[in-house]
């Protein structure tokens, strides 16, 4: 079994904060999805969902991988294509997860993902370590808009710790998406 | 001196390689100036150069900046300013190269980055040292489009290696610049 094949990687759009700290569902973004599905191959992970319970976005995102991995892109670029076949929409966490538990035997657990730093978080390398025994599957999870709602975060099995900056914690979901991959996934030993 | 300063990332639009390996200036992408702004103050680097020779892309990223410096921006989400102020604009990779020697008494290195691999290239883990030796800068250039052309590479002091992927090297720039400065100066004891 390759390495990160047993991880899956959901990007939430309901429910999320916004600036207000109210709960709302966040518009899909095409940046998003091409540049997820582009890590998610580099680092050979089992699948990309995007969690909307819009139909209209849903309708979005399925218009948009097909263009590439049947449409005109994937004549112009056929390497999006096979990013994008990693991309799968669902309605909620739970039909995800559902999915998820189908194909590993029920064996998967949750981990959310946030900029603020929380008690009972896991580090990088302990989940790191988690991944590779390749014993059951992973699910982390990443908010849109102002992230994960306090609700989705306490239902996990894990939160996993924030990427530290220099006194500023305002990744773009893409970059934190890129850094953390990498840091679960990536070689270690550079 | 705090860990990044001596880091300035350049992002080029020209000269770079299009789908057909002919040398082309790519358009200006809001997502990227943003993305890079916010990584380059998480990971607090000196500045973060765009490059374009095209006048009508120098205003559009002013017209960025300044929105969110000190325009409608600023009172929305004060936190882009705050990264946002890292970005210069420049017309050639040269002009900012002057810049940042002139900052820091002549003394920079450029190093070139892409998604192959290069018989000459440094490893991220001798890069790091080198800037934690913090004695001069290293000014880290990024291609759009298909990347940077070879006589950029061939001038540059250094050429990064690859970021490896599971036999798949397409990651967008927003994504190569997260993975790579997060490897370069993120926590590596995690």
């Amino acid at each position: 079994m390759e390495t990160g094949s047993n991880l899956y990687l959901g990007l939430v759009h309901y429910p999320i904060y916004d600036k207000r700290r109210e709960i709302v569902a966040s518009a899909v973004t095409n940046f998003d999805i091409h540049d997820l599905a582009r890590c998610a191959r580099t680092y050979g992970l089992g699948g990309c969902f995007v969690i909307t319970p819009l139909e209209s976005q849903v309708q979005l995102v399925e218009r948009i991988v097909h263009h590439w991995m049947e449409g005109a892109g994937a004549a112009y670029n056929p390497t999006r294509g096979e990013s994008l076949s990693l991309i799968r929409v669902s309605r909620t966490i739970e039909e995800a997860d559902r999915e998820i538990a189908r194909l590993w035997g029920g064996k998967v657990e949750k981990v959310a993902t946030g900029a603020s730093p929380h008690p009972n978080s896991i580090g990088f390398g302990v989940l790191r370590r988690f991944i590779e025994e390749k014993s059951r599957a992973f699910f982390i999870l990443f908010g849109t808009g102002w992230g994960l709602t306090q609700e989705v975060k306490e239902s996990a099995d894990y939160i996993l710790s924030p990427i530290e900056g220099q006194g500023y914690n305002h990744l773009s979901v893409r970059s934190a998406v890129a850094i953390i991959l990498d840091r679960l996934l990536g070689d270690r030993t550079l």
